[in-house]
């Protein structure tokens, strides 16, 4: 995603701490209390402009959700989506994947979405992908037992490559399309990105693994 | 693959014994009796009209083959080959990849060969697929510990089945390509249906799963 500089952004971060979370690592094991509510916790790592998360919290009110993004002056497309939808099952954090485990605590996330990560194709830059063992490691620290990944991607390599890192960390593959769109699946929340690349003929990959513990 | 009567294929097979193994279950845990070596030996289930044993054969002459096929009417195309070719390490075995029990005992296989098998689409025949579980027991039950499988095809559908039930199996995805022949794997060898369905523009699939013990 190309990157805009932003210098407002932060401001306007720091001015909606509604859904924003302002400081995530104070709820670490205690997300029920910002939603008010014992619902399931999905959340997407490199949540982008949000269109995936919010359209997502829309469709199942019954699931909280928290979308993660870096970069200050994506998260805030992510930000005018959620204050116009102001949706209650929907929060934001401004925090780096790397640093999940000081913002949420073993069985706090029972799903981890994955759309469109960055491919990251060099070799060099392998512990960069968000399907890289350590990764792995991070979201099993977070999720429940049994938890789930849901990923996608038109990331030809990045699809191989993660197919192989979960199948080495033992995650269950419990369902694969290699061409999504033509699938029979029904009710594809699409991503921006998804939406841009699939027209273009794009395939789009998709699988859902599952920790065995 | 169409197939064709040709009701003098039975009486060629048994003209050739020295090429199609005539009583495979006396060589079940001595297979190197028949080669005459100790060379590690590979078979392909389903070896169809023959061209990528035969050609694997010739082009690895350290490692001893065993080309699988059910139907006469198929198995004497390989048969041509492998007069014509004449090679020591490689023979051919016309029996029913269900019985492969009968013929090998555990450790004689060090690899197996799945190259564009028939993907059963309906699921009341999954259990003919030949990456179906009951499958795996089988090849597992006759290869060495830490045994492989190669697989191949062109049909989307058997390839996200056979991902889906080489995970539950527990094995280990060890290499994927979602595109293989645009990838840089150097060496591939084609089957007879693999040349013709590439030429069409058809993706071929391919992976290297291995087992845990």
């Amino acid at each position: 995603m190309r990157l805009r500089n932003k210098p407002w952004a932060k401001d306007k971060i720091e001015q909606h701490p509604q859904y924003i979370v302002a400081n995530p690592e104070m709820y670490r094991g205690k997300w029920h209390e910002v939603f008010g509510n014992e619902q399931p916790l999905h959340i997407e790592v490199g949540t982008g402009k949000g269109q995936f998360v919010t359209e997502m919290a829309k469709a199942n009110p019954g699931i909280n959700y928290i979308g993660i993004e870096l970069y200050d002056s994506v998260i805030v497309a992510a930000l005018d989506r959620l204050i116009e939808a102001d949706l209650p099952n929907l929060r934001l954090l401004n925090v780096n994947a790397a640093d999940l485990e000081k913002y949420f605590a073993k069985n706090d996330v029972d799903r981890v979405y994955l759309n469109f990560s960055d491919p990251w194709p060099k070799v060099r830059h392998e512990k960069r992908r968000l399907t890289y063992k350590d990764f792995l490691k991070l979201y099993e620290d977070i999720l429940v037992d049994k938890g789930e990944i849901h990923f996608k991607t038109d990331n030809q390599g990045l699809f191989e490559y993660s197919l192989m890192s979960f199948s080495e960390y033992g995650l269950l593959l419990k369902y694969v399309s290699l061409d999504f769109h033509k699938s029979d699946y029904q009710g594809n929340i699409m991503t921006e990105y998804e939406e841009k690349f699939s027209e273009k003929g794009n395939r789009i990959y998709r699988c859902e693994v599952k920790y065995q513990n």
